[in-house]
């Protein structure tokens, strides 16, 4: 059994037992493959300390594969971009986050009139996000994906400019953050985990972590 | 149509049009009548401007009062011990949050040991989380509520022992917070509004306020 020591505020944090995946870590360096802060903010949120370097993958679409598949398929060449310098005991996480909307993928806008119209399509609908991810070291990795459902109310025209002015979500798959004002104030329901929503199913990862084999 | 100067960073942020809830609520002074740090967080994420004031309640349930209403109920018994002081332009926003799993009502542990047993009760189950909240003026105030449900994981005792150990969740319903590592690896599935689990449905809020009329 743990003891807390109330009302002392210092020197108990030296105590900690490292949970399950921490212990698991301890033989490797992680590495977050992604220039994403959301990203970088998740994997912190799961206490594992990690570095990040970011690289330029050619993210390239397999048609062939089901709408769900094509995050993990990216996330896998975000993860390959890496091999060559990989060292021994470096452990890689990559990913990649697309909505899917009525048969319709949306990336990144590449500016405010298509962040505005991608925000108007999704308003008063339900849409998909799959998050993809690909973890490993150099000798051997693994594909997941996360998907959520997540279901907008109507949201008035003014709200949506002053959303976009304001929050610039240019960097985010379907012009959206959900931690941010429009998820707060434009989010009904959502069915499925949040984390995937904003970039990295943690809970998924966690296990995965846990489940890992070389 | 509102413009977007890209690269310029500065100065852009001062053409804002105000938000449909900020235009209405300029007239007031809004008052978050709680001390959680997170219903704070949470309203300031609606862009609303605030000021925070305490008071203790005293907070009975009435019995004959079925689950989903309980935490509504508690929140205007917080709004109540405001009226006295509320002044002509004052606009009060409380709230409570209750935690059912299996007809059992979880609030705030009282010890580390509670704590402990209510995350192993809750492990591998789904439980509901209801937030009531309380809004309105010292003329008219109205109530409303919002469920989600959350699935945790089965959490290994070591993990459950490490987070209560590190986060000490006595201030939470449940003993769990929906933003602190336990539940970004314990909780695999989560249905309705996450800001509803962290405390304060500020969707729904959004809403009501702009429907709220005196």
């Amino acid at each position: 059994m743990f003891e807390i020591s109330y009302g002392d505020g210092l020197g108990i944090f030296d105590s900690y037992k490292m949970h399950l995946v921490g212990r698991k870590l301890q033989q490797y360096r992680v590495i977050l493959g992604s220039a994403s802060p959301r990203r970088k903010e998740l994997l912190a949120g799961l206490d594992i300390p990690f570095d990040v370097i970011v690289k330029n993958a050619t993210e390239t679409i397999d048609q062939s594969l089901s709408l769900e598949y094509i995050p993990e398929h990216i996330a896998e060449q975000k993860f390959t971009a890496f091999l060559s310098d990989l060292q021994e005991k470096d452990f890689l996480i990559t990913s990649d986050t697309l909505v899917f909307c009525e048969d319709k993928a949306l990336g990144k806008p590449k500016s405010a009139e298509e962040a505005k119209q991608m925000v108007q399509f999704l308003s008063g609908k339900t849409h998909s996000v799959v998050t993809g991810v690909c973890i490993g070291t150099k000798r051997k990795h693994l594909l997941f994906h996360d998907i959520a459902k997540v279901t907008f109310a109507q949201i008035a025209e003014s709200d949506i400019d002053y959303y976009i002015e304001k929050y610039k979500p240019f960097d985010k798959a379907g012009s959206y953050g959900v931690q941010e004002w429009i998820g707060y104030m434009g989010i009904e329901k959502l069915e499925g985990s949040f984390y995937t929503v904003m970039g990295l199913p943690v809970q998924m990862l966690y296990n995965k972590i846990l489940e890992y084999e070389e």
